[in-house]
């Protein structure tokens, strides 16, 4: 047991959907969320500048003496998480592993489609992750740049949402996809538009969600987890604070945010 | 007569539409061009944040010793201009000034509509200072946030392009607008749907094209300019590199890029 916070951080605010599936699934744990909204996205910057990026996330939060840390953000896990985890003693668990777990959960999965942002995808992390794990999966991927703009602005339910995730998903409706990952914590909020695009038939599996299981998973294995009866907190700093990221944030947890800090890194 | 730098900066690559404009009309000026890949966009982030990365940016053409500087970058012309021309003795021209004085260059423009980022607008900068110039002038703005990343991404011609613009223009098509103000160094690239969407019968002023004419007069009057029989060499700084980046870099210019170096501010 141990009744320390957890450090989550990611690029901006989209890793709150991480926060709200951590706190729907552990609701004693005490969360410290970092959002480097100053220097959002990260999903289109190279790999170099991501770990850089990253390396300083971890040591703010590391500065709040969290238990574990919690990579919220699919391209700063995909181009720093081994780093990191080589660097810090802390626990640092990020979302690929759990999303390729979840996909592989379902043992008839033969064609598996991924979207997320340019960084992931160039990373081919999820790619070699699943592959290792199961021979004969065809996997397909698509950046999908637009949509962190899009969810960000709210136009879940625009036309040209539909027609842009049309572009981007027909090649891989076309090649038979029985399972979506959303390799972007953006993104669980277009499962609705997504659902109907691509029908009853396909699997949508989320990051947010299947990395809050693989968080008590870890923190269980490591003797980490707070006492139940412990009311849970949430601190969340931002560096660079507006009424468009406050807004966001609201969006993401699906309430009110608590009182939102800016932060220096 | 000075053949010292001009020092050009932005928040990305947008910002070299206007070293192109001013490429053409001033061939024999030299330019160092900085770009803050790592922090793209500003035109989401709070004025404060905007403040101090422009401020960082001008630290770092200074080093380089320019003649000059141009704020290639409507958000930071419009959050931090005033103060950088304060704080620093080095002449520096924004892209605010040159676009209002294009739009009331034609004596019968009676309903303006501006087109840029959330941040730009926000600031009522464009309005403000065609408000100051003419009275009973009807301006009409419109953030565009999306806009950028469809630049971004080339989806110029996109049936999800023009769906977006749109939506944003149907606003002030209705409102009978005569002239439309691109205030973002990324826009230029979308003249052709725009002049489609709009029809022949409205005017499209964009900033950096309008940026370069200011320029020359301000470097005439304060007798800047490079003599005529130099040619001007181009030096491009970015704090991110990535492939993305040298793609677009050549879309925004023209022409295959110099080579561009990653640098630290």
């Amino acid at each position: 047991m141990n009744n320390g916070a957890l450090g989550i951080f990611d690029s901006g605010v989209g890793g709150l959907t991480v926060v709200r599936a951590v706190q729907e699934l552990l609701p004693q744990e005490s969360i410290v969320y970092l959002g480097d909204t100053a220097r959002v996205p990260y999903g289109s910057k190279s790999p170099e500048t991501i770990r850089r990026f990253s390396d300083e996330d971890v040591r703010h939060l590391l500065r709040h003496d969290v238990k574990a840390i919690v990579v919220a953000c699919n391209t700063a896990t995909a181009h720093a998480l081994p780093q990191l985890q080589q660097q810090y003693r802390v626990p640092i668990v990020g979302v690929i592993e759990a999303g390729v777990e979840s996909v592989l959960s379902d043992p008839h999965c033969q064609r598996v489609g991924i979207i997320a942002t340019r960084g992931t995808i160039a990373s081919h992390a999820y790619q070699h992750a699943l592959a290792l794990r199961r021979t004969g999966l065809r996997i397909i991927e698509q950046p999908t740049p637009l949509l962190v703009p899009l969810v960000e602005e709210n136009w879940l339910n625009h036309a040209a949402t539909k027609l842009i995730l049309q572009s981007y998903l027909t090649p891989m409706i076309e090649k038979g996809i029985d399972t979506l990952l959303l390799a972007c914590t953006h993104y669980p909020l277009l499962v609705p538009v997504l659902q109907e695009i691509l029908g009853s038939g396909v699997r949508i599996v989320d990051s947010a969600t299947t990395c809050a299981e693989h968080l008590r998973r870890e923190l269980t294995r490591l003797d980490l987890l707070a006492e139940r009866d412990s009311a849970g907190t949430l601190e969340i700093g931002l560096t660079d604070l507006s009424d468009q990221f406050e807004e966001l944030a609201g969006r993401f947890l699906h309430r009110v945010p608590p009182r939102i800090s800016r932060v220096e890194l």
